[in-house]
């Protein structure tokens, strides 16, 4: 990319994430009466719905606050990551410090699940108001969510699966994908170690993340069949039948910058051969050669995906697919990365940008239009696209000046 | 519809279910190997799996037993029904005698989940066993299947709410229906009652066939609001937020021909005129203006609706009210039900139907372009296509001579 290129680019991401998006959330997602976020937003912004769930609590509360501390001192900001995290210690945990999955407006619960997802996000959460704060109550919070997670992952039997494991074992990507993201957040912030929780041994952050990564390119990455499958047997061999042939492009590529992070900070090229081709794989798997977008399901050997949404586009995919590319192009000069940015690019503010209300649709039809004009729900917050805006923008301004 | 319409659509229906559907699932389902029906079957009733989801083993059974019992003698379709049962019952209960929801193609158990709509399957396939073959022990098996849903949904604390009761409170309109659709099942067996299971008290069909009308129509159905809900508070009134404001035409539409059924047996105006209520508010809700065919999911308030597929069309929708309208004009001569008749008619043999390589697509986009090519999976298996071609066969015949 020539300079004039990278400062245009660098201009509209700034101007996305600082003109659009960010002020339809602060405008519209924050229960001023009540404490938290609101997220079931209707394409104005208007409400649909006032129940809260956890996942995005944290992560908006993750945005605020790293909008903060990264980019610059907004009282505002601050002010709307407090607003977010009070209400989060005061709802979302049950008595034995088990995060819910939704609260409703004045914080009951609604919903509790087997897993503690909600735990990743809040992690996240603590750590950039750590960051944003230099408050030391924030920094042990997030290393406990961590330990919270990994005793969770790692102690037989506490995480219900949902088939038979002595039928068929299986494990899957997401979970190793949120270790890899929080374990590098908790090395960013200089955190070393999570402490011992409900008698787990306390863990050394940096082994995690190694062990990590290396579980992931072992027994989940599939160069020979140019794929990384989101669901294997335990030991990395292949499971029979559909679920053990799906690959979710959009987590793929999110676990490739996730790596490249750490490849950065630690000086691991070895990483970034890796990372390079994860993106590849998701890509050429992903891409959707008819209507262009990234399919949400493929099957990797070409059956038919059994997934309702599967060629649906959606936008956190995209989001992912942006920040890898990009970061891959910077870190390493390949040319196939810069096209392919270029061609994510073209597409997603083609059809995501929502010119009328801000912000963007999270849900098009595989041929790119729209299928319903929700900004926020359940599952689509104030995340992905604004995290996806601030990386890329840091990025192309560090390359434009 | 003159008499030469009515004969030309009951060679139609005839043909699709006798030339085309059954010999389909008779070609491409039947397990020789370990017993029970494959139903992962790719556009040319190729396999991409092999697990066998135990709803779709007890709705082909209810299949082959039921054309035996009702179209015709062959020895194929009874050794079917057979092949579908002995894998039933040897390989889809577990110990307590609670069914799982799917097994691998050996039958070892895959997944169990916490309701129990696999009982409500195996109720109608012993029910059109018994039908078929007179035998006295599916008859009893009919009955006991009843009797443990029944005592699954009315004893508290057995079945785990999704969401937390005590914040709020919530009733769906799915056991209402398989209640309705087993116990009218059931009278027509001339079983008229349940044993006793496990401690519940034994119950009379007809009194469950009435009160369970009763509630549906009291609490569910909302003529001022034009709809039928999906969920609602136990007392019937609305639920807050999206969940609360959701209606499911397919399965509104659904209820009103089990009711039509009930209405002919036992001669009640009144659950005809309900039934038409609920057809109309269904199609006004469900029928897509712009592409055509029933939208899946409809927001009642107008808001977005959430699910991802809300607005695919489905092919079972489409069965269930084809047999309604139809059942609803010769029922009462309506000339609105028979025009709903004509354009369902229309769209789903212009959009269902595969020509290349027999039966019908299930998931088409909105805009009735196909999503996946799949004939059967985890949902989709030998029932509602047949059901709903084998129904209107039926009474296109008897109009039509």
């Amino acid at each position: 990319m020539n300079l004039a290129r990278l400062a245009r680019l660098r201009d509209q991401y700034r101007s996305a994430l600082l003109d659009d998006v960010v002020p339809f959330w602060l405008r519209h997602s924050l229960d001023h009466e009540q404490g938290g976020y609101f997220t079931l937003l209707d394409r104005d912004g208007s409400l649909y719905g006032t129940d809260k769930p956890v996942w995005l609590q944290g992560r908006e509360i993750w945005l605020f606050a790293t909008l903060y501390a990264d980019v610059e001192k907004r009282p505002e900001w601050l002010a709307a990551a407090e607003l977010g995290l009070r209400f989060l210690e005061a709802h979302c945990f049950d008595e034995s410090g088990k995060m819910y999955f939704a609260v409703t407006r004045e914080g009951r619960p609604l919903r509790m699940r087997r897993y503690v997802f909600s735990e990743v996000f809040a992690c996240l959460a603590y750590a950039a108001m750590y960051r944003a704060t230099g408050t030391g109550r924030y920094r042990d919070r997030a290393a406990e969510m961590f330990a919270r997670f990994l005793r969770f992952l790692r102690t037989p039997g506490l995480a219900a699966a949902k088939v038979d494991p002595r039928t068929r074992p299986m494990k899957g990507l997401s979970p190793l994908m949120c270790l890899l993201n929080m374990s590098e957040t908790l090395a960013r912030c200089g955190i070393d170690s999570a402490p011992s929780v409900l008698g787990s041994p306390p863990a050394k952050i940096e082994t995690v993340l190694e062990d990590t990564i290396a579980e992931i390119l072992r027994d989940f990455v599939k160069p020979q069949q140019n794929c990384v499958l989101e669901t294997v047997a335990p030991d990395g061999s292949a499971v029979d039948g559909p679920d053990g042939r799906v690959m979710n492009p959009g987590h793929a590529i999110e676990c490739a910058w996730f790596m490249l992070e750490t490849a950065q900070r630690r000086g691991r090229p070895d990483l970034v051969a890796s990372a390079l081709s994860i993106a590849r794989m998701s890509l050429e798997r992903g891409w959707d050669a008819t209507y262009g977008g990234l399919l949400y399901f493929v099957d990797v050997a070409g059956k038919p995906a059994t997934q309702l949404e599967h060629d649906m586009k959606l936008w956190w995919p995209h989001n992912e697919a942006l920040i890898a590319t990009l970061m891959l192009h910077q870190m390493t000069g390949d040319a196939e990365m810069e096209r392919w940015f270029e061609k994510l690019h073209e597409w997603t503010f083609a059809h995501f940008p929502d010119a009328q209300h801000g912000e963007w649709y999270g849900y098009l039809h595989r041929n790119g239009s729209v299928s319903t004009p929700i900004k926020g729900g359940m599952w689509k917050g104030a995340f992905h696209v604004p995290r996806g805006l601030l990386y890329c923008w840091k990025m192309l301004e560090k390359a434009a000046g």
